[in-house]
């Protein structure tokens, strides 16, 4: 099932790449330009079969293309969708797939002036900690939910046209508001990074930090290993979403100072039931979904 | 290689069951005995051949063992080493797995007035977020330090033999200070579990929590992994590492101060330089160690 003539995909990256893999496997799109900054990355996209022929410049990877995938780094979003405007077929339907999705929609009004109908905010959720192409593979997005997150002014055959896109490249699709969408992955997404970076630079920190990270086990790895993930998207990412990410920060740090305390006064009690509530909605919510 | 005529496994749980059924198949030992509070749990020990028989009185397990382990939680180290204390062969080395050393050393001269020289602490870097005999499997240690924690009261031929017993199931055995130890693992473990069990108890308090868990990736499932760990036991851990447990989080409470400001003050160069540091120290030291 076609769902695109001419594909072009901004940002030839985990996503970029893994969604242009999904869908030249499906069958799904005629041709895919790829379009990003580096002419290196980009002939190892066409070398590896990830797109079909690739541009630096944004205007000519999506001229005459009738969908458009944004997959380049939040920061860039805006300059890149600048950059491609003048050149956007009357037909084409544009997405992108930012983690954030009020800032890419203002990022929309700055360069057009409104929200254009036919541009359809996006954001799959899935990925792994490797960024660039060489990290691209058909199937991240199979059976992941991906969230559209359409406006007012979005026009809903756009929105459905996103929606088999993503639905051919094997992704589950639902619509959600647009600050709801911030708050609850500013909670299961951007927060978590924040900790995990954060912990790992402090115990990098730490004097004898090589000999601390050599007894460190498996928990730890599992529970660090989103600090490996590319620190200019995580950035990028912090600052757009900056308010939902300190509303869920700052409510963090209240709970953590009650359970430091609860350390610190030697009270068991807080800390078997704060425990207990987490084990059962883990188990309860996030276990049995692959992989404990 | 024989280690022990006769083991007696006080606790025979994941860590406890996992070091009988390794040394079961390196056959290093004659008979296991094990030690429980629960009947049906010890019945389930024997009849999956992780023990050979099992006593619900520790002294009556430790009669005639020249090998004993204290795998319980910490909290109940000392009631349990109390009650086994009388029945304690002349020629028995005693050793145990917990999580934290001071305590249990302090808990080995509470009951007997003094460090015993055949008393080696011991502390296996190593273990799954699951709990119980069911749990454990031959291979847990295969690869995986452990750290044995000598005092100057201690027997050099008693930490040899504890020594021959790790390598027997597979481990390297390293010695390190007491409190040296204690503050390792709290930064590489104990702080780890105190944020997945705030993290997910904080995301399990905001309204509409079961429809936020449904949008977790699998990022925040292998975060939180170690936040499905037993709440017994990590209460157990907290309380009895309190102090290198509190520096460590008053610690990370005034660095994710400072990565909350930034975020507040959009000031993405501290973000940036931050996130770096962390993957720079995690790429360079955690991963490359099996599995990402
Ligand atoms: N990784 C995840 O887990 C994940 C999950 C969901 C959504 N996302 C979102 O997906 C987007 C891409 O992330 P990713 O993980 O695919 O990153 P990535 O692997 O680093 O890919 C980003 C691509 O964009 C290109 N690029 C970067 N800056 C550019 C610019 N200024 N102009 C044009 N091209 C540029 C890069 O190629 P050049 O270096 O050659 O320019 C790179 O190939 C981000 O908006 C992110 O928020 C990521
Ligand atoms: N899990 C890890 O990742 C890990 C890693 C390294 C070290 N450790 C340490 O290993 C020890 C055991 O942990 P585990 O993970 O093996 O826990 P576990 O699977 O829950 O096993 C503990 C065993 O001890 C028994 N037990 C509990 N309280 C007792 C008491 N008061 N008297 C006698 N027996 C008692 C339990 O059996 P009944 O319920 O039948 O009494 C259970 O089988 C802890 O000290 C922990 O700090 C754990």
């Amino acid at each position: 099932m076609a769902v695109a003539r001419r594909l072009a995909v901004l940002g030839v990256g985990l996503i970029g790449g893994s969604l242009a893999r999904a869908l030249r496997r499906a069958e799904a799109v005629g041709e895919i330009v790829g379009c990003g900054r580096d002419p290196a990355h980009l002939a190892r996209a066409v070398e590896l079969g990830v797109v079909d022929r690739a541009e630096t410049d944004p205007a000519a990877a999506v001229a005459g293309a009738d969908l458009v995938v944004l997959a380049v780094p939040l920061g860039a979003m805006r300059a890149v969708l600048a950059a491609a405007a003048p050149a956007l077929a009357a037909d084409a339907v544009v997405t992108d797939v930012g983690s954030a999705k009020a800032s890419v929609i203002a990022d929309a009004r700055a360069v057009f002036g409104r929200i254009p109908r036919w541009f359809v905010p996006g954001h799959p959720i899935a990925g792994t900690e490797r960024s660039g192409v060489e990290a691209a593979f058909a199937e991240l997005f199979e059976d992941h939910r991906v969230l559209l997150t359409p406006v007012a002014e979005t026009d809903p055959a756009a929105v459905e046209r996103v929606r088999r896109m993503w639905e051919a490249a094997g992704a589950v699709v639902e619509t959600m508001e647009v600050a709801h969408h911030d708050a609850v992955l500013a909670a299961t997404s951007h927060l978590p990074h924040m900790l995990a970076y954060a912990l790992v630079d402090a115990l990098a920190r730490l004097e004898g930090h090589e000999e601390i990270f050599r007894y460190a086990a498996g928990g730890f790895r599992d529970f660090t290993r989103i600090a490996s993930s590319d620190p200019v998207m995580w950035h990028d990412i912090c600052l757009a979403n900056r308010e939902a990410l300190l509303g869920m920060l700052r409510r963090f740090q209240a709970d953590l100072a009650r359970l430091a305390d609860a350390v610190e006064a030697g009270d068991g009690e807080t800390l078997l039931a704060t425990f207990r509530r987490a084990k059962a909605a883990r188990d309860a919510h996030v276990l049995g979904r692959g992989g404990g």
